[in-house]
């Protein structure tokens, strides 16, 4: 029962699952659109600020009004307004003419400067000494110096953050169009797994993988579909299949660590009606036995049983095509911030596999890493639970020496 | 109407919010627990694997049966049993027996050791020819050697990934115990200040902090609550604000930008019944009129108006106060990714104030960033949405030069 898999590299993987297209947009409530992918550029209808605002408390003036004050020559001017919060000023500053405005008020017309209120004494009733000069435009925000209508004020493909939520309600807008999230059928299959809430008979495993893919999935912002466990019965494991096409964009099967179960699954999956094989055996460990078909426009993963082969893969595969299928970019895996670290041991890799050694960070008093390999036969999770990140040694590379500064990806 | 601001610094700030205690904890579904913090050790109540599998497709031997074997003398032995997947098996190998066992299959009675399909031959009906020696314990994973029980699988404190959710579900844990997520009021003031939804008239301004605070909220993993606009009127501002603190951990007032306004938050804040003001001024900019406040176990915080001063002191401040309630290291934000980045220009700072700077990077073709400071007036929303991070200027530093390597955090 020899099994046969045609082994592409990472990058060949990588190009594949960039054969399917995104998925389309739709229009979200703003608040409900952070860390989506912004699906079309989208421009300012209206200047921000919509008019001159003052940026100090003070007094809006005619900047010429005050050329040449000082502290022994000031500037006498007629207090004529108290701007309020949220009052445009209707009367106009004149000649001579000084209106008080705080932070943030719009400026009357006329003026087109504000002194600080610091720069200013009460002289009288209705005056005022301003003892610095302004020139035009000093302490006042104009219109459209934030944006300017017509700008594009957030950029296609940008994923949202805070401040782009902040700059869009400036703006007035409720909604904002975002690619869509993926759906994704998770099913796990083997007549050994049994739910986790289940106590297993004897013989039997608890379903982790469905938990970690779930987690994984909406971790990258999708929505995972639970499937009940399918039985290695290829009838039963095709019909519940055919389901997961229908109602996602991705279905992820686990399940098949044997060399039978894994037949099953492939044979299942290509026995469907119009169902491309696109790849099957990937050249990392672990996670060799990796399976990528699809139908149509719906994409099938199949993942290796072991659940950490199964994490690995969806965390070098999966992860990225979901950022991707909602307009981000698409790269390997794993998607986490990269550190530099100091190898405290070599590590050794077989030639022609892109070999994912799970890594411990220690951070040192002076801010620098020491990446310690986990060690534990490569099917242990708690090997996963122990490590802080990984380090891949590409395909030809037999390893790192101990010393060396690596990139680890923290996961 | 001069302020007066006791100003202190970051570090006494972060030690003032660093007097509230963690939020108490709560039991949630494990898939809900993602990115929570555990808090408490969570042990193994059972051996997993609960008994010994095997690593590899093969046969279930006594190691001791195939000693010295080799393809020139190959060991003989009967195949008394085929191991199903899900199937403990009941009968025991005995001396010169074997059982066919599929990757993942329970070991059988009497066998130690596993011979990997390749290393066999068939001879006849139901004998093997064993071609490699294997010792006790080969291509075996042993009982308890992923986790045995009584150990932490997951210690207090530990921030819930994808691989802790799997080796809990893979225990048997459909829940875990987690601190509770802040629940956040987030509550606007000013007379200006309208509902995004609604078309400003002249004078009136967008509430675009409640949006950003809500969206940073939410991100720390804390639920926001959203409040009605606050005119500014004491009366109705106590009013709210006590609403906000009944119902939430956390209530984050914002508004004031002029010094009336702040004085009114101030003022009201300290008007209510049993509140310790523990900061009012912090030596950062932009944000320096930042307020904290307790009513026993409740915080407030007042953030300025300005909505970047306001988005920056919340990143600053309240990212990881939320954080740390829920389990957290506290510390200083932004809390996103250190990266090491050449600044393109000069950029001066104010001693005596931490200044935040917004950066642009730009990474380079060999992998280096060059940190690009974006222009313009610091209450400008669209600078920081053209940013990808910050840059904190030291209190005691006037600036950095051209050139120099500094840390950017990204946000």
């Amino acid at each position: 029962m020899p099994e046969f898999l045609k082994v592409i590299t990472t990058d060949e993987f990588v190009e594949r699952l960039g054969r399917f297209a995104r998925l389309p947009s739709e229009c979200v409530p703003l608040d409900a659109a952070l860390y989506r992918t912004v699906a079309e550029d989208v421009l300012a209808l209206e200047d921000l600020p919509v008019s001159a605002r003052s940026a100090v408390d003070g007094y809006a003036v005619r900047a010429e009004d005050t050329f040449g004050a000082s502290d022994s020559f000031p500037a006498l001017l007629e207090v004529v307004a108290e701007i309020g919060m949220g009052i445009l000023p209707d009367g106009a500053v004149g000649p001579g003419q000084a209106a008080q405005i705080p932070t943030g008020g719009f400026l009357p017309l006329g003026a087109d400067a504000v002194v600080m209120v610091e720069y200013t004494n009460r002289a009288g009733e209705s005056s005022i000494e301003v003892t610095r000069p302004v020139t035009s435009g000093v302490n006042v925000q104009e219109a459209g110096e934030d944006v300017k209508s017509g700008a594009i004020v957030v950029p296609r493909g940008r994923q949202v953050r805070s401040q782009e939520i902040g700059l869009l309600a400036a703006l007035g807008f409720t909604e904002v169009r975002v690619y869509r999230r993926p759906r994704v059928a998770v099913i796990s299959t083997g007549d050994e797994v049994v739910p986790i809430e289940s106590t297993p008979k004897p013989g039997q495993i608890r379903d982790a993988n469905a938990h970690t893919v779930s987690a994984l999935v909406r971790a990258a912002g999708a929505e995972p579909i639970a499937f009940p466990i399918v039985p290695d019965d290829a009838g039963r494991l095709r019909e519940v299949l055919q389901h997961g096409i229908v109602q996602a964009d991705v279905t992820v099967l686990s399940g098949g660590s044997s060399v039978g179960t894994r037949d099953l699954m492939v044979e299942t999956v290509t026995s469907l009606r119009g169902v491309e094989l696109l790849a099957h055996g990937v050249a990392i460990r672990p996670g060799k036995p990796t399976l990528l078909a699809r139908q149509g426009d719906k994409a099938v993963l199949g993942l290796p049983g072991h659940p950490v082969s199964a994490l690995i893969v969806a965390q070098v595969f999966l992860d990225p095509f979901l950022g991707y299928l909602q307009g981000g970019s698409l790269r390997r895996g794993p998607m986490g911030q990269r550190v530099k670290a100091r190898l405290s041991t070599s590590v050794h890799s077989t030639i022609g596999l892109e070999e994912f050694i799970r890594i411990r960070l220690d951070e040192g008093s002076d801010g620098t890493y020491c990446a310690q390999p986990v060690f534990g036969k490569s099917g242990m999770l708690s090997t996963m639970v122990k490590a802080d990140g990984v380090l891949a040694v590409p395909m030809n590379l037999e390893g790192f020496a101990r010393g060396d500064i690596v990139d680890v990806i923290r996961f």
